[in-house]
Formats: structure tokens, sequence, C-alpha cells
């Protein structure tokens, strides 16, 4: 706790506050707190004798820290996991320690009673064993099939792809796009579908060259954004909100006016969102939301009542980037 | 309570005992109880001045009265809503009410915060105005696009699908059918899709002339059984237990013996599936931790977390009327 004082320049009864959940300390002092703790090796100091143990695993500290995605999750679980008498530990999902030693021996050695996934991927080595593990597990957006104790957690994406959709519809558009990550996870495989099916009920005769994706960002954008443009699209979806922000960028070093040339949506609300020029229409996720909903999944499961699937209601948040579609093109 | 107490002949006391679910009085009792004062008026006998009071909508009283599955569903409500401080009272959802008055307004004019649905179907009234209503409302097996006020409270359809095709698969069944109640509602429908996704995963060839669905139990059965097992096929899974057993009994019927000469999967684990000859095999769903769940979608909403759907695991229960594949046939 001293480090982390000395690090941040506050007291270390304020640290002890903020890692205790005590409300007098600020949420942004709490986050920094957090922050700094999970760097420097949160789990020592974070566990008490007596509490229950459930572990967050996230799959890249790094993203963790770049994003507040991850953190706004891991406090909405932790407003909820903390009261009920359970203490939550950040752990970082590395490939390396899935190889050395099998889930089941890891979560018993540890003492964890249940775990949290934040971006585990389908080629993970840990996600077959969660199959037969009788570990309560809680997924976020990852679904496993046949495994009895994980529970996936999300939010409705069908609704969101429709929400987006019919917000286009409505400002004229008829030629609608979708960019997306590579479909290799299951969010964005499950995104997609969920487009499809969201277009399909507007257009059935909507056709899959107005669909592009790739690993990486810029060249999906580079790669596929013009060819869309060329083909009349004036509305494009994107599967998350970095890969949007690219896009209306893109599309403005093209020349073009967003949103008078050509509209884009994003998904998650991300808070860059609010800060991209123009800012950005997006279907939102509640991060914590999301977190306190995982908890109540966990401790479901942790009662005898399997959860499979638990989703939140999407909202579309409009913003700029979004407008009537242009007439000439 | 003394005309429930008089019509099952027990004391007045027992009967208030009953209602205010102490523990002292059997789970029998009790739901005899229930029952009696469904028939009479129930909704009248409970309020109590300060509760928040839950409505439960249900189709068919009678339908309720016949089968175990509504009772247990609202005793798993009722079991978390009471000591919540919530009143729960069982309405009658019929196609009049719906026509006289709308559905805000009736939930307004009795005070209720929430409902539950059980049975509500595509063509009732008052399934657009939910789309558009804020009083929260969680439909048992029921999904309303857009609508972000309502939760779709179920099983994984899916889950049970693959689990009841990989176990016909494990006992060397290659040709395996399938009948359903008229897709007309939403739980048929999802099923059926459930059921295609499972079964292509293991035979991509599988096509609809192994299908086959009716409005009514004996019409599906007789109509498509013949043909089916004309194809050849030696498992069939039906879309609900009642079905399933309709097969059992006609198969039969036409001279063949369950499960040697057919194999037959029924979905929901109806108290009558111990007691079919022989016992069937089923998909099941949990009843009574469907009903906390829903409960649970319920507070969620009033809290302010809006989910969207909540899937428990599906189970699949292993009995007599599913054995290896004729090798035969």
């Amino acid at each position: 706790m001293e480090d982390i004082a000395n690090r941040l320049n506050v007291s270390k009864g304020t640290v002890s506050k903020a890692l205790s959940g005590a409300p007098d300390v600020s949420e942004t002092l709490r986050k920094a707190v957090l922050e700094t703790a999970v760097e420097m090796g949160y789990s020592r100091i974070q566990r008490k004798k007596d509490a229950k143990c459930l572990c967050v695993f996230v799959e890249n500290m790094l993203y963790l820290q770049q994003s507040d995605f991850g953190y706004d999750l891991i406090m909405g679980f932790r407003k909820m996991a903390e009261p009920a008498g359970f203490s939550v530990e950040v752990v970082e999902l590395d490939r390396k320690l899935q190889r050395e030693i099998p889930y089941d021996e890891y979560m018993l050695r540890q003492n964890y009673v249940g775990a949290l996934f934040l971006g585990l991927s389908l080629s993970d080595e840990w996600i077959n064993q969660l199959r037969t593990s009788r570990t309560p597990a809680v997924l976020y957006d990852n679904y496993i099939q046949n495994s009895p104790h994980t529970t996936f957690v999300g939010i409705d994406s069908s609704e969101g792809m429709n929400l987006a959709i019919d917000h286009l519809e409505k400002l004229g558009h008829q030629k609608i796009g979708y960019l997306s990550s590579a479909l290799g996870s299951y969010v964005y495989q499950t995104r997609y579908s969920a487009f499809l099916r969201a277009i399909r009920r507007h257009d059935p005769h909507w056709d899959e060259s107005l669909f592009g994706s790739a690993l990486h960002t810029s060249e999906c954008v580079q790669k596929h954004l013009p060819r869309l443009l060329e083909k009349g699209v004036t509305g494009i979806l994107c599967s998350h909100d970095l890969l949007a922000s690219a896009a209306m960028l893109h599309s403005q070093e093209l020349g073009l006016r967003v949103p008078e040339d050509i509209s884009v949506i994003g998904f998650d609300d991300l808070p860059l969102c609010a800060c991209t020029a123009p800012p950005m229409t997006t279907v939102r996720q509640d991060r914590q939301e999301l977190g306190k909903s995982a908890f109540y999944a966990m401790s479901s499961q942790l009662g005898g009542t399997p959860i499979s699937t638990l989703l939140l209601h999407a909202k579309l948040v409009v913003r700029s980037s979004t407008g009537p579609a242009a007439a000439g093109r």
C-alpha cells in the first residue's frame, strides 16, 4: 500500500480506503489506485483471510490499462461482490500459465471459488477445460457450448443491430455496409450474425459484397472502405468503436464528410465515442451493469441455479456521426 | 380463507400459513391451497396494504391446473418475491381483458409494479403494447424484439437439443427425426431452430423431410410418425413431452417397441415423464429455478438493470425411452 501511496502521491490511509471501497474516496481516485495496484501485483494486497475469493482473468493487462472497458466492468463486479463477502483478484490470463497448469488445479491451488473471464479467446488452452470444470465461470462475451458450469454474459447484439439499422433506415439510408474485425472470436461472429438477421429483415436482398473484415483495424478500413463507398453505401455499421473511429477518419481522408456523405455507427460506446470528430453514434453496452450482472450470474451458479446466458438490453446512443442519407450518392 | 379451508377440509390457520409461506406446511398442501385459492379468486385474498404487488398472467387457468409446470414456476417466483416484500397475484390473461383495456392502464389501475407472463402468444393484443410500456415485464419463453422493458426467461434450447442429439448419436442413431407443435409460437420456433443447428453439426445433409409439425398432438403424430418411420428414422426428438408421449404410444400401436425399435426424446420433463411406459428420456427445464430467475430478472429491471435474456442451462434426463439404434431398421 505504501508503494501505491508513494506512486500516486496520496496517503496510505487513502489507498486503504480506496481498496476497501470506502464511500469518501472518489471514483477517479479509486480507479487510479486499482490501476496501480494491478500493475504492482494487486492480488497479494487484497485478500482477507476469511473472505471467499473470486478471480477475474483478463486477457491482457495492457489492454485493461488502455481502455476503460475492463475496469468499469470489474468495478461493477466488485461493487456487488465485496458487500456480499467476496474478495476479488485480477489475474492476467497468459498462454504460458494455461500451458503450465490445468484450470481446475490452478483454481484449487489459489483457492478461488469462481472466475470471471474477460477476453478469453477460442484458441485459449483452458477453453476446453471449462466444459468439464465444476468451478463456476462467468464469461464476458463468450459462449461455450455444453458447459454446464459457465455463464455467458453480454448484451443483446440482435437488439443492438436492429436499433442501429432502424436508425439508419429512418434517416433514408438504402445501402448499408458492415465492417468487422476478423470473425475468429465469438463476439464478432455473434455481432455479424446479428447484423445479418437485422439487415435482412429490412432488405432481403442484402448481399455479402457490402461486408468486409480483416484482423487489424487499419487493414480492414483501407482494404474495404473504398470498395463499399464505390458500391454506393451511405451508412456503415462497424463491429466495434475503434473500427468505426478508423472508418470515420479514413472517410475524411478520402474527402468525404461525416455524416453528410457517409454515416458511421460503432458498437460498445467506449469513452472515446464522445470525443471523435464528429461524436460517434454507437450501440451502448453498460459496462458497470455488465459487471453487476456478471456477479449475479456468479452467485446464482454458486447458489445452484445454473444460468447459461444473461444478456442486457442494448441502447443506441445517437450522436453526430449519423445523418440523413446523401441524396446524390 | 374460510371457504378454502372448508373446501380442503383443513383449518383456517393452516390456509393462512400456506398462503403466507410458513415452513411447517407441506409443499403438497401449499399447492392445493394455492390451487383452490386461484380458482376462488386468489388475488382478492393475498394483497397486503403495504406490499408492492407483482402480477403473474397465465394464459389459461385450466392449463395451470392440469399441469405442474405453471404452478412450480409461480412457486419459485413467489419463494423469492415474498421474502423481498412483494405480494404476487395470479390473473388469467384472457383476450377479452386485452381488448377492453390497454396494458399500461390495467397495470396502473391494479397498482401492479411488474408482470410475469406465462404463455403470452404472438397473436395476443398486449404483445405490441409491451414494446412501449415502461412497466417491467418478464416473459417465460417469449422474446419481444426491441422492447427495452421486457426480459425473456427460459432455458438454453440449443444446449438442450445438443445434449439430446449427442445422446442419440452415442447410441448409434443415424437418422433422427423431429416432431413439433405448430411453429406459430416463439418457443416452438426457437426449439426447432435449435434442433436444426444441432442436427446439422452432426449431419450437414439432414433435410426437412425428417420433420413434421401440426397444431394438435394427435394430428401431428398420426400424420407424420408413419412417414418418418418409413424413411428409416430410429430416433425422434419432440418439441415437448406430451407430443413425445403420444409418439411413444402411437409407435407402440404400430407394433414397434420403445426403445428397441424406436427411441423417443421429449422436452420439458413434466412429471408425467417418469410415469410413461417406458419412462421418458427428456430435456429438463427446472421449473422452480425458472421461477426464481424470473423474479431475479424482475428485480433487476426494477433496480434499473435491464436484462434482455436470461437462459438457464438445460439438462438431459436419461430414462428408458432411448436405447441403442435398431440395427435392422
